[in-house]
């Protein structure tokens, strides 16, 4: 039997439950939960803000544990291994886009906390192709937030090739925020922060940026003019988005993470003159989420996480809500 | 002195005009204007509909001719060159735009009909640079319109690298599209036109669509949902983006070229789940200019024309505002 946190209703508190997951399917591994982040999605299942939620709900997509199990086909991990698995927990394997390396995006993927069970849970269960062995050198505790937060400000550096020589704007330093700096730092371009909480501006600089721009100014906005070669922003807030198309240089990007609740407006003129771009990516691929861990682990970079233990899951949640965490909640194992 | 056809007011008609063009610049050539293609820019000038139309106005920007003087920096044409010109007649050559390839958006690139005059005219004056020499392939009547609708719609697909196994569609089949679908079907792609007017399916797989989708039916573009890696629009009226987002595959691309009156509007959802970008781009630059030329004089790529005269400009100009020609009118030099 598989314990979990559950939620019985949108915006409901957590209890224990106990479920039988049934016998181990031949490509899937179980892993022992030690720990699972806290990401804004869970808040958004929690609230059923998407209309997919089904309950009762156990979310938790940023796992770290440990291999206990593994399915008979299973070739590339053993017990004892440890592995991290984020929002994806199985994809088809055979269609276009799996057999292209952009399992991400075939259309049967499952997700893991969306007609199934997650990980705030003493176990978890996965496709053996969506659990990725952490690198020894990454830090276990924080390792977590990398399987989602991190891997979605990473894929679209490596999606639409951002370049060293490029200049680059992250709006939003938050939890994704703040891996975005990090990455960006050490791929070799000039990051820029857009923040519009003051007090963020010198841990802004800490994570790796070389200049803060306040997003409630307009004044200092305008001065961007023609600046970015690429934008991303991690915000789920409608912004004055033709300021920052007017911040992008020739050929730039205007680049969406953020599940923003309006949609954007753009007008021809705006994208043509300067061959301009909008565009959204999801979570990545393994592969290319095998590419942030070996990139995380040559350059040092790890999410700056609180610690709480997992049966403080309301408390987290209070927490996340009230967007206090700096910069993404760890939810430690402390079953049993 | 050069001779042209001015309007002095928006929506005025032309009269012939005689104008100085001064001593010939060092890095100028002057052309003696053989045809110039009329385009719907030409309208929208000719209207004012962008609020940068000078007057005395003389449009004209698909200009082919032959090299009749060069300026003493010269090297690469000479008189007695089959020459075309396009919408741009200059640019600085050394900002970092220029430096890169990409003349086409320099900041103080000069418009060859906006502030100075253009190619309804005997003779026509452009920087050098932008003027790119006739492949003796190309058959010199019909060759104009490449210069400006044959590479609004050549760039994109070089620009955004459109590959010969993609499935492309173009959205309207006038000026523009009718060329687009020449420049897909030799570029090796699956071709889809996408056409409001059923008159002109039978044309539209004559120029090399393998398949026609009639836009006004609901049903039909619901039927090509996931289909398309990218989706040309060469409209200016505002359509259901929506369904054409719906149309494209991972990763695809809904890109316009038309300038469209009302601002798209795009969820980020949209554009996050499949990995989507909406974008856009002016003409291409000099170079790219040359690429689309060889590229027609290998595959036998020419626009399908309607010859008029130059002195019949008004008519052509009305021609045009019905939206009648099939599918570019052309005029030609009857001056003297």
């Amino acid at each position: 039997m598989i314990r979990a946190y559950a939620a019985k209703q949108p915006r409901g508190r957590f209890e224990l439950i106990e479920y039988d997951p049934g016998p181990l399917k031949s490509d899937d591994i179980e892993i022992a939960v030690e720990s699972c982040g806290l990401c804004h999605s869970d808040l958004s299942l929690l609230d059923d803000e998407w209309g997919m939620s089904e309950y009762p709900l156990v979310p938790g997509h940023e796992v770290v544990g440990t291999v206990t199990g593994v399915g008979r086909e299973v070739t590339h991990l053993k017990p004892g291994d440890k592995v991290g698995v984020g929002w994806f927990s199985r994809s088809c394997l055979v269609c276009d886009q799996c057999m292209d390396g952009d399992h991400n995006m075939c259309p049967d993927a499952e997700q893991i906390a969306v007609g199934r069970y997650g990980g705030f849970a003493d176990k978890v269960r996965v496709q053996a192709s969506w659990a990725n062995r952490l690198p020894d050198e990454l830090d276990t505790r924080s390792a977590g937030p990398l399987f989602c937060g991190g891997i979605t400000v990473f894929n679209p550096l490596v999606q639409f090739d951002v370049k060293p020589t490029d200049r680059v704007g992250v709006i939003g330093i938050g939890g994704l925020g703040h891996m975005a700096l990090q990455f960006l730092s050490a791929w070799g371009c000039e990051v820029t922060a857009f923040t519009s909480t003051g007090a963020k501006a010198d841990e802004a600089r800490s994570f790796g940026a070389h200049r803060v721009v306040d997003s409630r100014d307009k004044d200092a906005l305008k001065a961007e003019k023609g600046r970015y070669d690429f934008i991303l922003s991690t915000v789920a807030v409608p912004l004055d988005w033709q300021r920052y198309f007017a911040a992008l240089a020739p050929r730039g990007r205007l680049h969406t993470v953020g599940a923003v609740s309006e949609p954007f407006q753009v007008e021809a003129f705006t994208l043509i003159g300067g061959q301009k771009s909008l565009s959204g990516t999801p979570l990545g691929s393994p592969a290319t989420i095998r590419k942030m861990l070996d990139f995380c682990a040559r350059h040092g970079i790890a999410p700056q996480i609180e610690v709480m233990k997992m049966s403080e899951i309301d408390a987290a949640f209070d927490r996340l809500r009230e967007g206090k965490p700096r910069y993404r909640i760890v939810l430690e194992n402390d079953f049993r």
